[in-house]
């Protein structure tokens, strides 16, 4: 039968995206990919996921397989409460709702707040896959102005902020550039927040994977009354369990545990009582440094060989933390267009454009360095500087 | 901050269903529930469960803990195609996409099909979240004509058809009312579906829970070319892991790819790994009759204890497979104004209302009966017995 007649409107509007393309190429073992956005698995703790699960399997195996609650396993729920009180702020568990990963966390959101035509403010560039989820639901996007440290508050006037949903942020080591939020200007955009009435949507999944120091205090914890805190343990344990969770005025929290019911029931019972075991008793504090002094050498190894093969004319930033770093290359050079020659090269970058909700700066690209050794990263940059200083 | 204002019109119109108020109530252990809708937990295979995760995290811990693709774990999509090749057709991997579970299903379906307002076709009562998932879209509910052995596929007229995105149909001991639908009504169903051009949705989690003998043929098998189909590992093996399957035109299945995307990213890798492991040596023919004797017992306890307590002018169903029956209460008694008096008793079913997508026969209710034990069954529905006996 014809099906392209039944589609929805939004099932139409979506198109294969340059990643997928890029994910075809980069699928080959002889291409240097700075183009995936995976964490390292090294940094995966197997015997302790192994030690959780057996654990699980061997005491509580039918609650451990059966369905629960929408809104999460309860101690779980606690430990996050807990964790995220910090900076002088009480989060309470009732707060917390547990979900099948940040992305879960976006279309949540999305359901909870965007009709079509909704104001939604997002950085300049800002993730993805948040563009992604919010898009499903037709939202009319307004770029607020950034640059190498972030959002620039000051740019969150009346009129930018009128009848906006929300705020769409990711304050620390910001994919795609890297990026940190400064002290002053978090403090700015508390001001702005309260003074325009605004609800901010922080996403922290990188916020632990500092280099050298943490990353000013949290948004929420700053203003819990009108902020919804993304959190997600792919980065600090692994993703393939698919587990993250969204913190909230209680009033929002339940609105996201109706959307949740609806549309998974609930994240997976085993994968929450896992990862509890995990990390009831600390193991984080013990775990996150050394994928901290990996990532940190990672990067170290990426700027160094930025320095090395880069041509004049293309600048980056020096990440604090996190997986990633922002190129830019000189004005009239487009990354996408450039891709080809690139994967002639073997080597492979995600370009800046489809980052950007509104227009975008086509000579940007993102470089992700966690999973490639430091000879293999060298290599690759070389490759780069040869393919960008023939133009 | 106010945030009632923020909230879409979707989010605004979710309410808190009685079906959460009867969880709080069958929370207290001392009350007799055949309000829910698990399986048993006695019928989880934990033993080898516990064999496959072993399995995995020993032998490919880094790949199953890391992210995956969107479409799923290609040998398990392999695995679906195969065992879902029955009557005469070919299913291929690539029409195959692993969900988090078959409510996921529901909601990909929902976004790639329904814009406000559109047509959907259900039956007459039909799946509560299947209408939670589709609600989230605004359709335009049409409830087909049903019987006591489902659908009346004559009822699937030029007018009732026309402009409808899909029928969403439930063949095999149905949720909630246990019915299946017969050979001949499958045979009249496609017949009208390839008349009026109608896209099917086939919902069969418990198409393999039969007591006697095996539903007949799906309807996927008998016009793959216009079935969406739903599976689902939850029972029969566990729904704790949350995983299920989605079988489509390929047109279809890559719109659910995309909009699955902007979901959830994929569904948990260590998951797709671990059931791949169960089931790819033929463990479910062993294992679901086990499952198929269990569930026949406990119905045939339950129409035992229907026969011997409940008053006069209360009719219900003979299930031939899975795990709920229905109950028809005399005309004049609502079966949802009745709980107060029933929980009084310590005993709870689900009212029928929530299950009809239009004008609802509010004398109906549903019983599950797989997770309470026979003696416990006969003590209930007498209590029951007594309740519709006063009045």
């Amino acid at each position: 039968m014809q099906c392209e007649k039944l589609f929805s409107t939004r099932a139409k509007a979506l198109k294969s995206s340059v990643i997928r393309e890029i994910l075809k190429v980069t699928a080959n073992p002889q291409v240097i990919s700075f183009a995936g956005g995976l964490p390292a698995p090294e940094s995966f703790p197997v015997a302790q996921m192994k030690a959780a699960f057996d654990y699980v399997l061997n005491n509580d195996p039918q609650s451990a397989l059966q369905y629960s609650t929408t809104d999460g396993y309860a101690p779980l729920r606690e430990w996050v409460a807990n964790r995220m009180s910090t900076n002088g702020a009480t989060i309470t568990p009732d707060q917390v709702i547990i979900v099948s990963g940040s992305q879960q966390a976006l279309d949540l959101i999305a359901k909870v707040f965007i009709d079509p035509n909704d104001k939604v403010l997002v950085e300049t560039p800002t993730y993805l896959g948040a563009l992604q989820a919010f898009s499903m639901f037709d939202p009319a996007y307004v770029s607020v102005d950034s640059d190498e440290h972030g959002l620039i508050p000051e740019a969150l006037t009346a009129e930018v902020t009128k009848d906006a949903k929300f705020l769409y942020a990711l304050p620390n080591f910001q994919n795609p550039t890297g990026r940190m939020m400064s002290e002053e200007r978090r403090q700015t955009l508390v001001e702005k927040a309260r003074e325009h009435d605004l609800l901010v949507v922080e996403d922290d999944p990188y916020g632990a994977l500092w280099y050298e120091a943490a990353p000013p205090a949290s948004l929420l914890s700053r203003m819990p009354e009108r902020v919804i805190h993304m959190g997600s343990f792919s980065k600090v344990l692994a993703p393939g369990l698919r587990l993250g969770y969204l913190i909230a005025p209680i009033e929002i929290t339940k609105k996201f545990e109706q959307a949740k019911q609806a549309t998974d029931l609930h994240t997976s019972t085993i994968a929450q009582r896992v990862v509890y075991e995990v990390v009831k008793d600390g193991f984080l504090d013990e775990h996150i440094p050394s994928i901290r002094e990996r990532y940190k050498n990672q990067a170290h190894a990426m700027l160094d060989a930025l320095t090395a093969y880069m041509p004049k004319g293309v600048t980056w930033n020096q990440p604090a933390g996190g997986m990633f770093l922002w190129v830019t290359l000189p004005e009239g050079m487009d990354s996408e267009k450039m891709l080809d020659k690139v994967f002639a090269h073997n080597v492979a970058y995600v370009p800046g454009t489809p980052f950007y909700a509104n227009e975008a700066q086509t000579n940007t690209l993102r470089l992700a360095f966690v999973t490639v050794p430091p000879a293999k990263i060298q290599e690759g940059v070389k490759k780069l500087g040869e393919v960008f200083s023939a133009g």
